[in-house]
């Protein structure tokens, strides 16, 4: 089978990439290097079954010179501005990254006959609700330019679904942590106490409590997905939950540092847009065989551990 | 109070502009007249209560110069390629028309501090349902690329909301009849009995059956409206419904004709991304105070009787 991952050099595409050409997979990635980075696709630039094109994904020409080049069975659409908070200064970012990409995407398949997608969506398109997020819930409310680009670009790939026969898988994503981190709050904690090991800012009041999926586990759940026609949604994700105050104690003891001063900004949000507290109702995902393998404080250990 | 109204010149917005000017509002259209035509806003042309600019509102340099222009205290965002079926033909229509411009405007809403929006969206955004939908229904899936640019806009139009303190109120509208229709059932069943009396092509079966509302219970709809901070959604229609056979029947009947031959193009849906059937649950708006005074079957009488 041959795929595209758009994104690809990103911090889950990269992972993807790998795990995808172990099972054989001919691997396209497109990306625009904004976030990812060639080197975390080192060790596939000189494999036959890998190609990589630095572009832009809303780019619809050169995107059509790709699917002219190569046979796709499925797409594998990540690329987007995957930092929601830098997104929140200025709503062109998630416009352009986040959602232009989708429609760019869907339509270039479309033109090119290419039926099956897997579209990393999103926690942020239920918006701040404080109950188990079922994929079927009404009522979504998007808090940020993310999570609106997000449920937007699922809007559109209903559409597509609809009109022009796709098989679509929609992946809501929870926060993901791993090796390879490009933000986010294990990501910041470290290059802080980097810095400065004596005391840590953290945004908010550290009581912000999310689920945190490995990456590798949240890999494993996209190749266990089905495709029949039209358009799916999962949640992915684990049952448990990190408040950011633990992730900060978790970096800490990994690096070795004791009585670190916190610092809190204060508030019950991180940033304007930020969803401070969120779980999923995992039943539908777990009813395919998949379950994560780690909890969220096991992921962000793991993650903490392998960023060092 | 000033408003702006996008869309003015179309079908429901110069009805729109005539209401406002009624109860003494400064009324701005912004339109780019290629559904909508100046004619239809002939009356008002020599108001000095009324301004009418020649846009298209994804122009965001022209858009801009509108807003600098005036103080708008809302927004009437009716601006949308608003015939599904065409729109069906190629993506890009409704991308552009009914999806752009709400981004467009909503940006140039945020940049000039204006606060108030009414915006026009569409029961397709709920997609293939057959139970009464409700507004916080869950599992939307627009099956057109109007329904999918309608959902877009809303999820746009909630991030901006939580963003920058929007009050936004969404309405969710029926089939929309009455004097000065641009498209639609009783508009291509008026147009082809014109040219030919003895004979009818009906799209489909004839058994698609919706809600039809008067373009002026509509109107009042819109003027009834609150704007509490954040966003919130309304369906706005009738209780009853008529079917496409009925409204055949209806058009015939004022026309004087008997005798017509139909015939059916066959099939349960009228065109690829059309909603047979669908049913509103109204006990939101009707909390609200507000009714519609003509039943679907009057409302469909009454705009084939002041087309002909």
């Amino acid at each position: 089978m041959n795929v595209l991952i758009t994104g690809g050099a990103g911090f889950i595409g990269c992972h993807l990439t790998g795990a995808l050409r172990s099972a054989g997979c001919g691997v396209v990635c497109a990306d625009n290097l904004r976030l990812g980075g060639r080197e975390r696709l080192e060790k596939h630039l000189s494999d036959p079954g890998f190609f990589f094109y630095e572009t832009d994904i809303c780019d619809e020409r050169r995107l059509g010179e790709i699917f002219a080049a190569h046979s796709f069975d499925r797409v594998y659409h990540l690329a987007a501005n995957s930092d929601i908070q830098h997104g929140g200064k200025d709503p062109s970012i998630d416009f352009h990254d986040t959602f232009l990409t989708t429609v760019s995407l869907l339509d270039t398949m479309r033109r090119h006959g290419v039926k099956e997608i897997l579209f990393a969506s999103t926690s942020a398109v239920y918006g701040d609700k404080r109950e188990a997020l079922r994929e079927d819930a009404g009522d979504l409310r998007p808090i940020s330019y993310y999570g609106a680009a997000k449920l937007a670009s699922e809007s559109f790939i209903s559409a597509y679904a609809a009109m022009n026969g796709l098989r679509a898988c929609v992946i809501r994503f929870p926060n993901v942590v791993g090796p390879r981190l490009t933000h986010g709050a294990v990501y910041d904690f470290i290059a802080k106490l980097k810095k400065d090991p004596a005391k840590l800012e953290i945004l908010g009041d550290g009581k912000q409590e999310k689920p945190y999926i490995y990456v590798l586990d949240l890999v494993e759940a996209m190749l266990s997905m089905n495709y029949p026609e039209g358009m799916d949604i999962y949640n992915a994700g684990v049952e448990t939950a990190t408040t950011v105050r633990r992730i900060a104690d978790i970096v800490c003891g990994e690096m070795g540092l004791a009585n670190v001063e916190y610092r809190f900004t204060g508030g019950a949000a991180g940033w304007l847009g930020d969803v401070p507290k969120f779980q999923y109702d995992l039943s539908k995902i777990h009813a395919l065989g998949w379950r994560a393998k780690h909890t969220s404080d096991e992921a962000v250990r793991l993650a903490a551990r392998l960023s060092l």
